[in-house]
């Protein structure tokens, strides 16, 4: 077999108390990458689909063909490579789509030549292609995208990624709304200290969070998505982000939050039913501040990226 | 019945990661409370047996007394009462002394009348008794105390007290060396403010504790049992601390910290054996630094206080 092509979800980083430890997989939508392999020794994009022309074809550019030369790398081995990549993913949109073009080429490639590595060992890889798209190789996108669920980064030094046995059936809806914010901007507004009751409070809501997933508990972690780090900074990029989210718990989601960097947010809810009416509630009140949006309703996805 | 005796047992509050927001308790050793209720109407201490006459007999001086009266007055109800308490647990020492006895004597009254509130109902009046303690009402003792196992402090406004379900078996280390730490010298010393970069990595080593409980996940709950708030600033008052707590380390524990505020050391193993062993090791390696040394080995206590 000499191509292939992979499917990669799109992910929620953060999840409100989760601030740079947590992320999760939905089962759509997402990036797919067709790779080949070829008899030269570089690694190339011949075309990009869906991006209306803004992101690089050069390899060491793009978050795709970085992977999957980190990855050749790491194994020793030459390869030519050539990378079709198709974004289904809006970019700056806080959904973690940089993550998924480079899983999908990461995944792809280990899958032609073997299966070398392991999920969780391919994470490393997908985490470089994080540095270029956005100048921090962080891992809350690509593990979970990966993995699949929800997935906690304890540590990075050395990298420690667990995935997170949640024990209830749970819906994600994504609100995008038609603005765009480059994740190093959303960083930069973040404050470099905060109080000790603010570390508490957010330590309490991460466990509770934690807890309420293992216990399958809809109500603790219902109580637990709450965020006071990033999201009373954040929130000030989203017009009329209060009263969306709060048409979000009225239209009966668990809770609600900015996904990743925003300016998508993320809702939890325990059926699909509900999951679509939250996505409508919140579409209708971002529309009274002129703001169109897409709705996405998914499954928390399980597996990660998958060969389609 | 008019009398009736309640053992309540010594609790680790913060557990590395999860200070302020959580604490588990042990099955041994504890305070007692004998309660009877009389014709007075009035919540009286008639001895106290162990404290070397250094806790007030002042009904609402004492922590046993004034959890009694804040849970009469809460049900509206004028009673005699009078109260002997057992201190075996050193005071000011990290190992909940004033909650045990607090917890005691409202598990003791509640019984008396009837088993009228749940062990979660009951946290809010041993939290007014550990006001009186230390100036402030926290949690993290005196709601393992009453519950059992681990339990974590969510929020609390409202309070928010949740029983963590644990997949493993777990034995617990107290090694109290001869010294004397008070809680609120104690909590002064920390500081205000931290990096956001602590905090991030404290939400991680939570999240990872929370999650290896969950999972029965020996090594994940070692690898989170990390403290980069309270131990770092607090670990000053108890001399020889990091080779303290290395011998644990080497000894096969699961990981080790500072009970409470200290100078108490707890540890946590996957076996008594274990746990023993890790006693002696530390009590050998206090001793270089002349410091005498009481080791208590229990499992993690499942039920909290209990009536005798």
């Amino acid at each position: 077999m000499n191509t292939i092509k992979v499917f990669a979800p799109a992910t929620v980083a953060n999840v409100c108390c989760g601030f740079d430890v947590l992320g999760f997989a939905v089962d759509f939508p997402g990036d797919e990458v067709v790779l080949t392999l070829n008899e030269s020794k570089e690694v190339t994009l011949s075309k990009i689909i869906g991006d209306e022309g803004r992101l690089p074809l050069e390899a060491s550019q793009n978050t795709a063909g970085v992977a999957v030369q980190a990855f050749l790398r790491a194994i020793g081995m030459e390869q030519g490579v050539e990378i079709e990549l198709h974004k289904n993913l809006p970019l700056g949109s806080g959904m973690g789509s940089s993550a998924a073009s480079g899983v999908a080429a990461l995944v792809a490639i280990n899958e032609l030549l073997g299966s070398r590595l392991t999920r969780a060992q391919l994470v490393p890889f997908a985490m470089e292609a994080e540095r270029i798209a956005c100048g921090s190789a962080h891992a809350d996108n690509v593990a979970p995208c990966l993995m699949g669920g929800f997935v906690l980064i304890r540590d990075y030094q050395p990298l420690d990624v667990v995935k997170v046995n949640v024990n209830l059936d749970l819906f994600c809806t994504l609100v995008h709304p038609h603005l765009e914010v480059k994740t190093s901007d959303s960083r930069r507004v973040l404050r470099p200290t905060l109080s000790l009751k603010d570390a508490i409070t957010q330590s309490g809501n991460i466990a509770g969070l934690m807890v309420g997933l293992a216990q399958g508990d809809s109500q603790l972690i219902s109580r637990s998505l709450k965020d006071v780090i990033a999201e009373p900074i954040r929130s000030a990029f989203i017009p009329g982000f209060e009263q969306v989210k709060q048409s979000a718990v009225s239209a009966g989601a668990l809770g609600c939050g900015i996904s990743g960097s925003g300016p998508t947010l993320f809702t939890l809810s325990t059926n699909h039913n509900s999951a679509q009416q939250v996505g409508e509630a919140m579409r209708l009140e971002f529309l009274k501040n002129h703001l169109m949006s897409e709705v996405y309703v998914s499954k928390i996805n399980q597996v990660g990226a998958r060969v389609i």
